[in-house]
């Protein structure tokens, strides 16, 4: 038996060094949001299954894990027609959706303008891979209630402030408008309903590049004629002059005629944001689109310089709160992938918190030991007791890997001994 | 639509007040058992349904969640003969389960004496009721290889201290044996196959009383001689003599005759940790039993002086990590009820961060806004950004009840005025 024990398969373990980071991290996080005036809440890890599968999730809906009714009897198996007939819950694939009826449920206790933090694991059965997980945390930020471009430029502030706090540099915040997405497909000549779906092809710009883009659209069966117009479109000369972000330099990658209050609210929100951070650190993408089908307004992206995906991203998203309220109220929300987040972050290890080991004979006092503990613990230290075992070698090298600075021995007669450096 | 919406049965959602709170106790939680050397782990919500359900959970393995297989076909629901046949994964119902899956995964990694934490949900569907709910925290502390009573002497002051921390006062620690458990009831003449459903109806005790146990044991049908020698043992005459805890107290309780070790492992125990923290803490109760057959040794309990439940409980565990690794290591875990202690505990709600308001006009611009923000961030304030509202009195209240001190106008000729207190 137990010749090999694992976690389930695409989930992880983890184990204290690693899980002290994550807390780390996590703190950081949250204090930065905090401190901005974001509120923490949270939900249950579990929503009804017919709010999950209700249209809002996209293609995630499809990979959530449905938990069974309790209770089942053979007939029900009997007479189930499909899955989801013995499944009254599921797990949340992402923390949209929980806001949103979160929302609904207490939005009498909330203030009007309502800015939430939510820092905590999804799950999503897709297949495994290096990077990909099936259990993975999410921290988003959102504003319900703020119809102006307010809210964009505050959640972008705070993240960018966030990203900063946690030492990660080079990072910027690519943005666009879905207005100016369809806008531009419908000047390029695409009947409104195929917007969707040619969008699809076009979030693979990254990926495949603008040829790859065009033979897709053309072996997909779009007409000829906008797919042409979008080919021309890419091809077009543009001048190398470089523009600050505004107006002007958002139209520079856009058809002629687009979207004017789409333009104008972009500009001004990158306009704001860059003169707050002091930087340009927001840059126009116009083939950006962000996967999900629920954003009504601006769009954004966290881009980090060595890494070829993105850190996070966002966007506005009035609709879906009336969804599950039954009266439309404004929201925006951005997301950070804290997975790829805690890998490329350094924080020091020890959270400046001391940690030491007595190492003590087997007859000493334990009573003795305690009370020398706590003593230091008083003096602001970690202390671990460790019995003294006949090789020395191997548990100091565990304790110097564990992040202990140094160790003193305790012996029944002689008390504490004096601390000697580790490492 | 969306008349009532609500999170799943039995389970909450955390407003901003309740959450900051919550991670205000973990956060001491934490840090205290930190300091005293444990080491936070964490793993998945989710196990293997195999591992589970392997007879770990007593009773609360029929509580289990099940997590449907993805993929499922009409088919699979026809053949299938019993609900877990579709489920090949379940939500934790307990952190012991995990843990000893967790230890037999990394033995390797681990140090020889192991000092867990894990604060974490766990999911059990129990019928929901007042202080029941279907998700809740538990924060365990457990030692893994220590075979000596320092492990529980450990255990249990670290579990004091933590008490203390969160300004907790009045609690005591029950604590008795397994051994001595079984002990007596060889010694009243119960055979051994009849002590755990003996024991069940004697961990009625507090509720049913004495004479409560008696009459369910004889109509549960066992066999009269021992029920009756218990009987007489209830009602024997005790002095009402205080012993200071130790083996004559511990004796006192007990038929004579009992398992010598048991009686001296015990007494260390409650001995030492009675020096280490300076008063009686601890005290022994022939009677306690706790649910869980997988306890080998030593038992405890948290009792609070004005609560009827406990606030915790735990024990020795040496058979259970062998179940899972195929080699035996011994085990002792203390677990706090989390949700009991957050409702009893109060902190300061504020962590010390000074938390103002700055009321501007729509006209403001919004990188004055967020510079003004940025620059009181600066000073350790927390800031959040309110358009004014006509009716200001609602905004300045609902400020308040969130912990807000004051607040300023922001005007876009003036600037910044003076801040005002709240309240």
């Amino acid at each position: 038996m137990a010749s090999q024990v694992n976690p389930p398969r695409g989930m992880r373990d983890f184990l204290p060094t690693e899980k002290a980071q994550r807390e780390r991290v996590l703190a950081v996080i949250r204090h930065s949001f905090t401190e901005r005036g974001f509120d923490e809440i949270e939900t249950p890890v579990m929503e009804d299954s017919d709010r999950l599968h209700a249209g809002l999730g996209g293609d995630n809906e499809k990979l959530a894990f449905g938990v069974m009714k309790r209770g089942l009897t053979a007939d029900d198996l009997k007479t189930a027609t499909e899955p989801l007939d013995l499944a009254d819950l599921g797990l949340r694939f992402d923390l949209t959706v929980p806001l949103a009826r979160f929302y609904a449920s207490h939005r009498g206790e909330l203030p009007t303008v309502f800015r939430a933090i939510q820092m905590a694991p999804v799950w999503r059965a897709e297949r495994p891979q290096k990077g990909r997980y099936r259990q993975f945390i999410q921290c988003d930020i959102d504003i319900i209630g703020e119809a102006g471009t307010m809210a964009e430029i505050e959640l972008i502030t705070a993240t960018v402030a966030t990203l900063d706090a946690l030492g990660l540099e080079g990072t910027s915040i690519r943005v666009n408008d879905r207005r100016l997405l369809t806008s531009a497909l419908e000047l390029l000549g695409f009947p409104p309903k195929e917007h969707e779906p040619v969008l699809i092809t076009i979030d693979k710009l990254d990926k495949i590049g603008q040829g790859g883009v065009i033979t897709e659209l053309r072996d997909r069966g779009f007409p000829a004629g906008p797919v042409d117009a979008l080919e021309a479109f890419f091809h077009r000369p543009t001048t190398m002059e470089f523009l600050p972000f505004g107006e002007a330099a958002i139209r520079k990658f856009l058809p002629d005629g687009v979207d004017e209050t789409a333009v104008a609210e972009l500009a001004s929100i990158g306009e704001t944001v860059n003169r707050v951070i002091g930087r340009d650190i927001v840059t126009f993408d116009p083939w950006l689109v962000r996967g999900m089908g629920y954003y009504t307004g601006a769009i954004f992206e966290v881009a980090h310089p060595t890494e070829s995906y993105s850190l996070g991203g966002g966007g506005r998203y009035d609709g879906m709160i009336g969804r599950f309220l039954g009266t439309d109220v404004p929201a925006a929300g951005f997301s950070l992938g804290f997975e790829r987040i805690v890998d490329l972050v350094e924080l020091d290890g020890n959270s400046g918190t001391d940690a030491v080991a007595l190492v003590h004979d087997a007859d000493v006092d334990p009573a003795t030991l305690l009370r020398e503990q706590a003593r230091l613990v008083g003096e602001g230290k970690r202390v671990r007791l460790e019995r003294k075992p006949r090789n020395l070698k191997p548990l100091l090298e565990q304790l110097e890997a564990s992040g202990f600075s140094a160790y003193a021995f305790v012996t029944a007669d002689g008390g504490r001994g004096e601390f000697k450096a580790l490492g």
